[in-house]
This record gives structure tokens, C-alpha cells and sequence, in this order.
């Protein structure tokens, strides 16, 4: 069997693992405070061009935003977001249970426009009894979105434009963001990305890690007290160093990137390969998650061999269905999957 | 340098380790799904006797208490626990977090008086403003203790039944656990354990593995809904398989009870050796963790060759210490340890 | 200058306002334990022909609403509600502030389908990722709607039978209650409503008293810890008769009926001049709120004399503005208005 | 019967009923926005000397405190307070239901003392793990206590010397700051307490109002954002000018002190006559409410004719009572209680 399920499917990068296994035995403090974490935290600053930049690892995604959007609201606040946004459908309320809303904007192949941003809020203001509903105190994006599809340059630099002309901090999810940075035709650094967000996260759980995600504040003093808060949202990892190390290895000899460039490199031969055949693509994703239309009996046949996912409900004769890559796709995985096209 | 700061220093026991290792590669479906997480489960169940059991494997200790303190409370209900209680004291308000109050009762060693909290929830609803006042919804203990004593199997059972009397249920920290079970002169077996506490947790990450705490449901229709609030709280794992992978090594040829013998047969030699010397045994615990009254250039001495935590601020001419021992703690660091005295 | 912004400009309808100035000097207890909260609750248990419901007066309504959806839901279940609903928008995030989420439905003049509620609530649990979403834990409906529609019997019958099969109550907010009651073509009496609303409360506020909410709880074994929870909420008033006093002489020779009768004839009057002088009308309202479009000059000379509001901003021409009658409202008031189109 | 069981027992001082009556026709925008609230505020300024202090009216006590201790704290802060305070007991949780923890001080007679308060601070800064524990993020005290005590002028300036120089807020529970301005021996006025307070209110609902409770914050720009958190804690009052206008009489002449210096007058009357008779004055309380320990035989005669509350359960032999007056206590009933003991 072949897997294209998702890209958590797996255990860690061989290169990550590694670090776990070679420092076991070695006893550090805890929380954090160890020394592959301070390195991982001066990589990770390295790479984003932020020097003085808050760097904090936490171990999930869900958590991840539901940290850091309650720290970055106030408490009369909610947070923007595409209605496809992964805190407005998957994470089970975990925003609204910390107290705010999720204020919904259109989807556009999972983004926003900026321009809708932007006009949100100015009717938001333009509103006379605005004090009677929940301010708009941040924005939220994910790169990639939960479609696979990318912000460009430009529309990030737009998107940031809006927010600080708002007042707003713009937050980006990236879980997935190794991907984003390889994707086709991607012109956004790591390094312009850092410097337009004013937080934002690089996965680590679906880009070649065991598990962790890495928040980067680029002005400390916008969060002044995050250390508690990760407490209590019981995200602090005793073993504080597991994160570190594996942030560690992610961060050296560009091994972030190449799991990145490696997976979207696959997931663009797979669409292509569909695509020759004849099959609708049904997103435009330049990264590693790519969705198709599908005849159901080519479903079943392909199930045959090959595991992924349904994209939502199963339908009368076709069905969309989405095929994922990640750190552990091999060549020869995809090269089965085309053959059996 | 020997280390007795905490259990939590090092990474895993190898044989947990080696598990994580040798499936890296391979692919399975993700939160908790997974079969590893299917037979640690098992396993689980079988060692707590409750063959009907549901076992939920979550990350770390603070975010076990709180998902599962907000599972089971109604809104208008608080947890009874020691005013020392980890949730009261060092969880930075997780539990607050979640819309409940903590209620304290006097500590002793750590631990709380059955008649205590039996007077607490009478003399809570003799009083005619009882609904204007938070109710008494679960007690909340934690064997053992952040003091390092535990609870016997009489002062167990008499605590169930006061819970049971009152229709509360009755919840076990057992971050430690492991050390509770090899503790000195212990009579409370797990099974024991399992069959007197409504919901417990059965610690991963201080004994022996990476992370991971193993909760276990003693009467599953108690929580119907325990996996959406999991998510919600941030505490599902997207690799789930890596908690079931250790906790199946943790429950594999009595590995779990192993690890927590020895440390504390070592924590017990410790406790002799300073004993022998003449300094104060702080509190009587007879589990991995030692406390000892000693003289501030004792500590100063020993500081040099081994590391260990003041407990509390630094005294005039005496502080209060904690030793602490666990998987990696050799017989030769404890060697050494005494031999310094 | 005669006014029609809204429903809650003057005090308490004389009937109400007596009640409170010939029982000032008494001395009763708090808290809503008075004997005129008492025959208030049998008043409304009577009007509502549910001689076992559990009827809690409160004082506002974004304050019922909060504290009832709180009460009503698990942690992990939200509240399907019209995208224009009053929680869903105007309430500052009141339901979000204790950890719900608002699950927004397409809005028909105000009005949800059931249809659409049960085609929400199967896709829900059709999905294979569902625990991972917020489950629908209740329906919130508003009778009249904010824009002064109402659902018919038949559309109630059907909602409640949607609610029913989900096994998920059905909740009713009434701050207008009266008007709907009273709404031309209404063929739905309080004792129907009552007997299909799990969860109801009759607006005082908007409706004749100085403020006052009364819930209607049809099954008490459904909310046992109410209580408690109207304090955590804040929502406890000391003095609880005040509330009981404005119920017992709301409901006190059909003053609540009279009210909405006199209300909604006034306001159908408006509507017939308007659509007689041309000017749309904008929803299909048969109670006290009507809306219109009007170009901007007929507004600004109308303001001249009358006061009432625009419904969104401004547009470049023409402008949709509200006129609302209530308790207060003359038919002079409206003979002026009238007179002036 | 003579009533002394609370001073909210009856309805408002008949100047401010008056003003609701004559002013019940008007029409008026809600939401505090109206000339009533607006001249409330004047007077309350002034009467605090604080001509630039944000004045916000809300409804009730209980409201009040959790909605203004949730605006003051940032997430991770928790609210010092003594272990009898109303928040820490008598709120149902309200302060928790926000996610706020209260950190209990020793209570001397309800009142914290300020070297308690300080060390408190210290000891927490010096603890090495306090970034895991709740920070203290502002101080509530009540003036008069729950226990009918007061600060002096001195205590008061200590509390506040301490808080400033922790950097947290200080803020006065004034639900019946009425009786406290009166109390014997008081040496504090309200312009001082104002000049000392970071944020305080002026019970009304105890001291002659229906209900109300007038929030002062020294300084608008601590608190920029309270009207959508006053609205989203359901406090908003839709009527608003119902608060203004009460204020407004509470302030006009010099109501708000005469009402409180008639009841503690007639409190300590009571005082005296038990004292004088031989019983234990249980507090030395200054202001309204009295505690008195009395043989059970003398309570049973006084029931007959008096009502009033056993303070705690009733003891074997003796039991401590409460009795209290209010702005509708007359001193016929006093006489009247005096000659029956």
C-alpha cells in the first residue's frame, strides 16, 4: 500500500530523529530553558532575518492558535479569518472556548482578499452600535491554506497593509509552511514573510518533526507575558529540549527546506499525471496537498493500492478526493500511483 | 555533573525509544487511531482490571487536568483539592482558565483528610446561600503527592467513599504514579487504584517516557464527549501513534512498574544516607522524591559535583532541598551522591 | 418631536410602573424568593399552560440569552442560530465569552429554515472529521426576528420536529414576544409556542416593563443547577421582586396581549401609509418594526419632527431606516408621522 | 413584623422612585447614551473630584465585579483578594467563569492588611517557578468589608502604596460604600478614597437605589474598551437611564451620605442596646450591619417579632446573628428592637 493520506502519517525526518536518539541520555532543564532549545530559537531567528524576535515551541497546531490567539486579543475582540480557516471549522471551538469569536470573511480557494479585510472592518467602524459587536482585534491566514493554495508577495504585502492601517496584528498558521516556501511559483522568502506577519508559526508536525510548531513574535513586547499563558493553555512541554532538538535539525543544512521542495516536487508530478489524464484539478494548489476530481470507480480501483482521503462526502458517480506528500513520500510511491493512472 | 533536579531531565527509557525508532518510517492514520494506540489501550486495560474502560492518551500532565477537570464538571461546580495541589498552585490557572474555581482544603504532606473534605461538602450545602457559592463538583488528589507522600489504601477508600456519598467523582493525578505503585510500604495496588477513582492518569513523561499521560475512564458513559474537548483544549496529538507506541512499551513486560522501583529503591538510599548524616527529613516520603532540611554550605558543597532544587526561597543559614531520582538516575550517580555527604 | 427608534426609549407602562410604587415600603427577601416573583412565575406557568415549568426572571436580554445558552450546552457543543441572529451579532460575543460557538445558519428575513437546520445537522455528523468540529448542541431561534418576521405555526412545528429528531433543544428568544403574539396573521398562541420551545423567555424590556426577561424552562429536570448559574452570570437581581412585581402585572388582565395589540395596529398603520405614499418596504413585517426604503430626503425632512433610525449606512440616494412602536407610542404619535409622509 | 435581615429588602428611597415616576414618559436613547446618565456621571465626578474619570452604571454587584476584574486583568493575572471577600465566595464563580483565578489573603475582620498583601507579591516574584502560577494583577477590597468593617485613611494609602509600586490595580468593592462614608470613626472621604482607588463603585442597590452600582475609573485610558465588555457580560441595561436617574438623586443634596448616616446611626444604636444588655459584639463593625452572639432562647423570642439572619449555622447553645439596617429602616423599628431585648 502506498500512502498519500496526509502528511502527518509518519514518524520524524531520519535527520530529526536522530538528534532525539544521540542526546537521550543527557540531562537538561526542562520547560524550554535548555540549550538546543536556545539554538533552535537562534536558527529560526537566523533564517527569518529577526534577530530579537520571541521564538516559543509548542507541540500542536490547534494549540498553537488557540495560544496565541487568546494572547493576542483583547477580550472584546475576535479574530478574522477565512470561513475555510482551519480555527473556524477543525479545531472544535478551542477559539471560542478561550472567549472569542472567529469573525468569518469569504474563501477564496481558501484565502482572503484583502480588499474584503479591509472593507470588513471599515464597515465594522462605519457601524453606529459597533461597540454592541466584537471588534475586529487580528487577522488570521494559514501558507498554504487548508486548499494548498499560497498568498503571493504581493497579496501578503497587502494583506499586512490592511492590518497596519487597522492596528491589527496579522497571524499567520503555518503549518504546512515548508511546503508553502517550495511551492511553484512561490516569490515570498521566509525571511519577506517574517517581516509582513507579526506572528506566525512554522510546523513543525506536518513538515518532517515528530510534533512541535514554532511561534515567532517579531516584537517581543507585543506579548510580554506568553510563557504563562502557554501553560495555561497546557501547551508547555516538560521535555522542553524535544523541541528544541528537532526545531535544531529542521534548521540545519536546509533541511527544512528540502523537505519541502522534495514533497511539493512530488505532489506537482501527481497532479500533472491526473491532470494528462484527464482528471479536473480541482484547486489550484501549487504545494503538497492536491485535490482532484474523480470518477468513482477510478476511487475504487486506486484504493486498491493507494490510501488518501475523500474530500468531503462521497458523491453519485465522482467524488473529490485529495492526495498529500510529505517527508516519507517516495519517488517510487509516486511513480506506482501514476502507473496505476 | 550528577543531576537529581526532576524526573523529567532526561528523554526515554530506551525500550521506549527503541519502539519510536524502529517504526518511524512506517505509515498509520493519525490521532490516536492508530493500532499502537489500539493495543496500548489494551494493555492499559488489562493492568487496571476494567476491561470496559476508556483510555485516553494525551501530552502533558497540566493539559490532562485541565481537559479532563472541564469534562467533568458542570458549570457551576469547582474542584476540591489540596491547597498544595499541582492544579492549585503551579498549572498557572488552566483550570481558572476554563470557567471553574479551585477549592482548597488543608494539606497534609501534600495529601487531603477524607473527614476534611466530607465536612467541607456538608457544611457547603448546611449553609442556606449554597447557590450563591461555588459547588463542590469532583475531588482532585494526586498520588503521589508534589510532596512525594501517597495515599494509603484505607485513606483511598474512605476518600471514595466520600465522593461516592456525595455523587462526586473522585480524580487521581498520577503524574508520578509509577512511583506511588513502588513506593515503601505500599498497599494500594494499581488495579486497587483503578477501581476506586472514577477518572485517573497514569504518567508518562516523569516516568519513563518522551511525554505522554495515559487517562483512564473507569465508566466511559461518564464522558461521552471526551475527544471533541480533548481537541478543543489543544491536547490531541496529530502522531498519535507516538503515545500509543510508548505507553505500549511502558505496559510491555512490566517496564512501567521496573522503572519505578528502582528509582525509587535510590531515592530511598539517598533518603538514608542524608538521614544517617543527621539532617532533617522534611517530609516522610517514601517515593522518588526527597526533601531535606541542610545547611546552606552543604548545599553550596554539593552544588559543585551534583545538580538539585532548592524548595522555596534560600534561608539565612538553611534551605530546604529536593532530590529527585527516575529512569536514568544510575546506582553511580547515587554512589557518588552519598558519597559527597 | 415623536419618536420610533425603538421599544425601549420610555419607562414602564403605567400598570407597571403602579406595581412598583405601592409596594416600595415592603420588606421582602431577595433574590427572586419573594411571594410576588412567586405569583408572577404562576402567572406565566399559566399563560404558557406548563403548570410544572421552571420560570427564572432575569433582567436583560443579551444577559438571558448568554446565561441560558451557557446552561443549556456541553463544552463542546455550539449554537446553530440565523447569520442575523441577535447573538450571533449584536451581543459583543457574549456566547463566545463562556466558550461557545456561534453556528451560523442562512438568514430569511431573519427567519432559519428547518430544512436547512436539519440538512446542517446531518452533513455534520456525516462528516467523517466531525469531531473535530463544534457539534450542534441547540437551536436558537428569535420570535419576532430582528426584523420583525415571524415564524408560523407550521415553521415552528417543523423546526421543533428538526430539534426533536436531533435530540438538541429548541430555544426561543422572545425579547419581543409580545408583538409577535399580536403580529397581523399570527395563528401561533403562546400556549403553542410554549408547548414546542424547550427553552423560551418572554420579553419585558422591549414590551412594557423597565426591564425584566422571564425564561420559560418547559422541563425543569432540563436545567437543575439554574440557579447558580444566573449568579455566575451576573445575572442575579438583589431585589427580585422588582422583576416579579413588572411580570404579575404584565400578565395580570392580558396586559402583555394589549400591549403588543396596540403596538403592532400602530405600526401596521405606518407600514399602509408608506406603501401607500410608494416607498418600498423593505420586510415582510407583520410586527412593530418596519422597515422602509426612503430616499434621502424624505429622511432628512422627516428627522426634522420624528426620530428614528437608519438600518446600515447611509446610501448615496435612498437609505433603509426603522420605525419602531411601542408601549409609549401614541396613536397621535403616529397620526403625526402620518400626516407628514 | 420589623425587618433588619439586609438593606435589600425594600424598594428605592422615595426621592429616587420619584425621579423614575415623573421622568417614566420620556423617551430616551438607551444604553446609558441619554442626558440622565450623562448628569449622573457629573455628579459622581464631582463628588470624587475626579472631573476626567470614566463613570459606567451597571445593574448589579456580582456583575459589576466580575465584569470590571475580567476588564482589569490580563489573561494570566489572577485577582488578590481576602479569603471572605464577596468575589472569593459568594459569587458563584463569576470571576472564574471569566478564567480568572482569586488569590486568597488572610481576612482580620474581612480586611486584608498590607504587609500581607506585599509579602504575598514579594514571595511570588522571588519563587523561581512563578511564571507557572497565577500572577497577582490586582487587588480587590471591599469598603465596608463583608463583616461591616472598614479601612482607615491610613490602611487605605498603604494598600495603595503597595499596589503602586507592584504596578497593579487597586479596586474598592463599594457595594455599600454608603454606610462606610458614615461609619463612626471614619476618617476617609470619598474624594480620597477616589484620589486612592485605581477603580472603585458606588453601591446603589444597598444604599436607597432599586439597583445600581456606579463604576469610577480614575484614569479612561486604563480601561478603553469597557462598553463592549460591559455588553458582552450581559450588564448592559437597555432602559441606562434608569441608572442615571437614581444616581442622579443619590447625588443631588446630599442623599447618597444622608441615607448612610441615618442607617449606621441606627445600627450602632442596635450595637449599643446589645452590648449594654450584656451580648458579644462578634466584629467591631462601625457601619450597618451588626454581629452579635446570642443564646438560642433569646434568638427564638426575638424571631417572633423581628426578622433577621443567623450569621453561619446555628450552634448548640448560641449562634451569631446578623442584623442590619437600610435606608427604610426606621426608628420606630429600632426602638421597637430595643425594647424587646
Amino acid at each position: 500500500m502506498i500512502y498519500f493520506d496526509s502528511d502527518y502519517m509518519a514518524g520524524a525526518h531520519p535527520e530529526v530523529l536522530k538528534r532525539l536518539v544521540e542526546t537521550n541520555t543527557e540531562q537538561t532543564v526542562g520547560y524550554g530553558c535548555d540549550d538546543y532549545t536556545k539554538r533552535a530559537v537562534e536558527l529560526i531567528r537566523e533564517a527569518c532575518g529577526l534577530p530579537e524576535a520571541r521564538v516559543q515551541l509548542l507541540v500542536g497546531g490547534t494549540q498553537t492558535n488557540a495560544t496565541l490567539i487568546d494572547a493576542l486579543l483583547a477580550r472584546h475582540e475576535g479574530v478574522l479569518a477565512a470561513e475555510t480557516g482551519h480555527i473556524a471549522v477543525h479545531e472544535a471551538g478551542a477559539v471560542e472556548a478561550s472567549g472569542h469569536k472567529v469573525l468569518t470573511l469569504p474563501s477564496h480557494d481558501g484565502k482572503v482578499a484583502a480588499e474584503e479585510v479591509e472593507h470588513y472592518i471599515e464597515e465594522f467602524y462605519r457601524d453606529e452600535t459597533y461597540e454592541h459587536m466584537v471588534a475586529p482585534g487580528m487577522l488570521y491566514i494559514s501558507q498554504p491554506t487548508e486548499y494548498g493554495t499560497t498568498y503571493s508577495k504581493a497579496e501578503l504585502e497587502a494583506l499586512a497593509a490592511v492590518c497596519r492601517k487597522a492596528e491589527i496584528p496579522l497571524y499567520i498558521d503555518g503549518a504546512r509552511l515548508g511546503y508553502a516556501l517550495a511551492a511553484e511559483g512561490n516569490d515570498l522568502s521566509l525571511k519577506e514573510l517574517a517581516a509582513l506577519a507579526d506572528v506566525f508559526y512554522i510546523g513543525g508536525t506536518k513538515v518532517g518533526a515528530l510534533f512541535g510548531e514554532a511561534v515567532v513574535v517579531r516584537d517581543p513586547k507585543r506579548l510580554p507575558h506568553l510563557f504563562p499563558l502557554v501553560k495555561q493553555h497546557g501547551a508547555l512541554l516538560a521535555k522542553g529540549r524535544l523541541l528544541g532538538l528537532q526545531f535544531e535539525a529542521l534548521f540545519t543544512n536546509g533541511l527544512y527546506e528540502k523537505i519541502g521542495q522534495k514533497a511539493v516536487a512530488q505532489a506537482l508530478r501527481i497532479r500533472e499525471a491526473f491532470r494528462a489524464k484527464g482528471y479536473e484539478v480541482v484547486v489550484p494548489s501549487p504545494t503538497n496537498q492536491q485535490f482532484f476530481r474523480l470518477p468513482n470507480e477510478v476511487i475504487d480501483r486506486l484504493k486498491q493500492e493507494a490510501s488518501f482521503e475523500l474530500w468531503g462526502p462521497r458523491g453519485a458517480t465522482e467524488t473529490v478526493v485529495r492526495f498529500v506528500t510529505g517527508w516519507s513520500t517516495t519517488d517510487e510511491d509516486v511513480d506506482q500511483l501514476i502507473a496505476m493512472l
